[in-house]
């Protein structure tokens, strides 16, 4: 069987990739992405004190913009190709894997890493993601976007140094603007977000 | 016909009271609120430059509290009936009601009020919302809301002075934190901030 095969070895291969590329679109993209177009990937980063982004959706991408913007060193991981090829377009340093894997983390260099970002929408994946990058660099500052209230205190349990609620932000942002416009002094407004973000669960 | 209906209106009453109660529960929860228990609502409220939040969940409950810690008087609209009382009991001026209906608007005395926010999930309840508060008070400040970077030009185009987007508030609070921890100077994040602001369309 096996001399078969090694004779036919370009045949064996194309129907391979055409059984792939029909039933198996996402192991196709894999291939094309990380073995056709950039057989050296794991081997081209070298980055120190930088940040990782896990996910590239609108707060990942707006968080890469501001770094980039400030020429703070960051890496982002997206496991949707059409993001990362968008966000590649956009000239975002951007990769394609699974965040929650250790190996894509390692390569990402989260050992030299000085904060990671959890912007990913499951928690599970939060979680797993926490637990990898710790593994790696155990005083790597965590910083996890939650949807839930009760997300928040499991990912501080489990971990995040900051946790922040998109929701409860953008009422920051308001009430702030509220609190001006009613004239109460600097002072009195810092006391009273603090108050506000106690009672929220953040500070 | 009518001689008939009077002459049995209390059991016509009970039966269609029964028949609202079977197939119409939001009617029936509504009657309960507004007519059964609390017959004279609409004449009590009076209040001046205060503060309509249209929609009580997330943001709107944040922003509750915050104008109650600061004394800022302000009037809550949602036509959840679960969420009103659940709010009632914690202390909240919340009303039971469509905010997208101008005689909510009108009894919330959007007329006398400084600022009317827009905090129902739906754009065309916002929209609506923009438009009957317009009718009751031209100068009213109206704060948005918003899910996407398309509703906000929308919203904008159609008359909110602030349009707030969490996801965006969200990564300006982790932005902020990660450039002052590269020591960059107030001045530089400040500007840094607008420019990412401008970019986004809110500035």
């Amino acid at each position: 069987m096996t001399p078969v095969f090694i004779k036919n070895k370009d045949r064996s291969y194309r129907s391979i990739r055409s059984f792939i590329k029909k039933y198996l679109p996402f192991l196709e993209d894999f291939i094309n992405y990380r073995i056709d177009t950039n057989k050296s990937l794991l081997d081209e980063l070298t980055m120190k004190n930088h940040v990782v982004i896990c996910g590239y959706g609108r707060i990942g991408s707006y968080i890469g913009r501001s770094l980039m913007m400030a020429d703070i060193p960051y890496v982002a991981i997206d496991y949707n190709l059409f993001i990362v090829e968008k966000a590649k377009k956009k000239g975002a340093n951007i990769i394609y894997g699974d965040p929650t894997d250790i190996d894509i983390l390692d390569y990402a260099q989260v050992d030299e890493a000085s904060i990671i970002i959890l912007a990913v929408p499951e928690r599970s994946a939060q979680e797993s993601i926490v637990f990898n990058a710790r593994k790696l660099n155990r005083d790597i500052f965590v910083i996890s976007r939650v949807h839930r209230q009760s997300d928040q205190v499991r990912m501080k349990d489990i971990g995040a140094n900051l946790v922040v609620q998109p929701e409860f932000e953008a009422s920051l942002s308001i009430i702030k603007k509220i609190y001006l416009w009613h004239k109460l002094d600097k002072e009195d407004i810092v006391n009273k977000i603090r108050r506000l973000k106690i009672e929220h669960g953040i500070s």
